[in-house]
């Protein structure tokens, strides 16, 4: 069922900003105006939910997220192009991700459209909240868990799908480029485990590292593979990327080896990573405005700020006028 | 700062029954009367909490644990002994626990005291939900959660400390023994994890098979090491037991071996295991009477109702002269 047009709290002006100091915005939780809630019984599937004034969730102390940590979450973006427009980058490939996770933890879960349209609907209901363009974004935070409650045995009796948003900047501080250090000790993901999925399940366990190599003053923490401790994986929330090799499984050796490196992620954008530190030894590699993370960058904010052309299809664009008619 | 006996409910009679069908008491949730709340700021020590009634928990869309799953449960259970006594079982070794977890998880914790005390108001709050001797018992569940609004970085800037409580009666129904599938393929810690802290996040990620089993017929799942894949964990949550083997590492080869195998917990206390399914193959056990688990059952059980004496000090027992005084 589609909601209706009325159901969406509009702001004062849409053309108005919230009261932010948008040159400070950093990467850190802001309260905005409205989310949107959507909840489904266990055997049911998810139907239309509705914006919501932004507020406290009342979940069961007994909750399978609570106590069994049943949850995922997604993050996307919208932005806001310099000639005026609001646009979302490819949000039909997190509702297929939040979809592969939903079946890894046992959750039933929204259909693309539905994720799509809450979506929607979340960066229209706040779009006050979108920094002007070149100051930011809007980071759209969609959650599915476990809210009934559950003590023993399964199914769990209820599920809720909630989004958010709030305005963002930059995720890393560096300007330089990141200092990474190689974990030698924490793995995070293993075979047959949730390292495929976006399962809350894979962060809390690797704050205790992440939190240590901050206080020495690293940007981030590179992960290893679980089964072999060899093989680069990715940072706490972004992906690795190593110039002129393949998408293969890279050993230390070859990272190390490497001229250039950058991780990306909707978060970290495409950020050059100025050095890594394994084992105390550092090792450096290519920063600057001759990097291919510099144009790869520049490209995609481009395309985000509608200054170049998307030829791919993967800029979906809000407009006023997809807000009566629904079909968002 | 100690609660006040005011602040404590109390049943209309303290030695009413609530309305509950004993003899059909399973292990499932059942809401009770009162709960315990603690809240502790990022930088700060937790401070004595308070008995509220049973309600949801109100908690930030953008908290720790509902997106990174930062989150912690305990699990123990008061009994009602023959002679109309109120006891806990070492309930000092699940404080220790949760404080192990907490640290793997980097939150702050509350002290034993101050768990242990938590623990007994709550009990004492929710008296007339202990089940009569013989019938089941208050299974009392403590939570520790971020939860505070986090995005991006830490710190987590808020804490809970929860502690609710469930009559419950048996864990697993299998009376003959449990029927046990070996999972071959779904690891579930290792090294450098969260498999040695009762983290929320040990749970959802293996529903999976256990909900695959179960479909299947078996009782339970038996979980094998992710590091080698060849020896003996755990059951979802239970511990495992061979008769005449030490503490060691377990290949699964010896458990196929094994005359008796059985499995413990508070929820699953001492229950026989009739079988193991291991790559189709099925391989049976000792079950009835004469087993060792049937003795420590009864003896575990004797001194949880009072029926044996206690020698290690392992009982503590709630009177109502606890409540006034405190020192709980
Ligand atoms: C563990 C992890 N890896 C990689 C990424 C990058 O994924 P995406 O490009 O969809 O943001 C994220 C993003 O949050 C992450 O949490
Ligand atoms: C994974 C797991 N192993 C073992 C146990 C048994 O621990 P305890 O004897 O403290 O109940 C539990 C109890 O919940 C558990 O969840």
């Amino acid at each position: 069922m589609a909601p209706s047009a009325q159901s969406l709290p509009t702001s004062v002006s849409d053309e108005k900003y919230a009261n932010v100091k948008w040159e400070e915005l950093g990467f850190g939780f802001c309260r905005t105006d409205n989310m949107y809630v959507a909840k489904c019984k266990h055997g049911e599937s998810f139907q239309e939910g509705k914006i919501v004034p932004y507020a406290d969730i009342q979940i069961s102390p007994c909750s399978a997220v609570l106590n069994y940590g049943q949850g995922l979450y997604e993050g996307l973006k919208a932005y806001r192009t310099e000639d005026g427009r609001i646009v979302l980058f490819r949000p039909d490939q997190n509702a297929l991700r939040l979809q592969s996770g939903a079946n890894r933890l046992c959750m039933p879960y929204p259909t693309v459209d539905q994720f799509v349209s809450a979506v929607k609907q979340v960066v229209l209901a706040n779009k006050k909240w979108i920094p002007p363009p070149g100051r930011g974004t809007l980071y759209i935070r969609p959650i599915l868990f476990g809210s009934g409650p559950i003590l023993g045995s399964l199914p769990v009796p209820e599920y809720t799908f909630t989004v958010f948003a709030c305005p963002v900047g930059r995720y890393h501080k560096d300007n330089a480029g990141l200092n990474l250090k190689i974990e030698d000790k924490f793995r995070r993901a293993f075979p047959s485990g949730t390292g495929g999925v976006k399962s809350i399940t894979n962060y809390s366990p690797v704050w205790i590292t992440l939190a240590e190599a901050k206080a020495k003053g690293f940007s981030d923490v590179l992960f290893l593979d679980a089964a072999t401790g060899k093989n680069v994986e990715e940072l706490f929330a972004s992906n690795v990327f190593i110039v002129k090799v393949e998408e293969r499984v890279v050993p230390v050796e070859d990272l190390l080896d490497a001229e250039e490196v950058f991780c990306t992620g909707t978060a970290a954008i495409v950020t050059t990573i100025a050095s890594v530190t394994f084992k105390e030894k550092k090792t450096e590699f290519k920063t600057g405005d001759k990097t291919l993370a510099a144009k790869l960058f520049a490209t995609l904010t481009d395309i985000h700020m509608g200054r170049v052309e998307d030829k791919k299809g993967w800029i979906v664009e809000l407009t006023d006028a997809t807000k009566p008619g629904l079909k968002l």
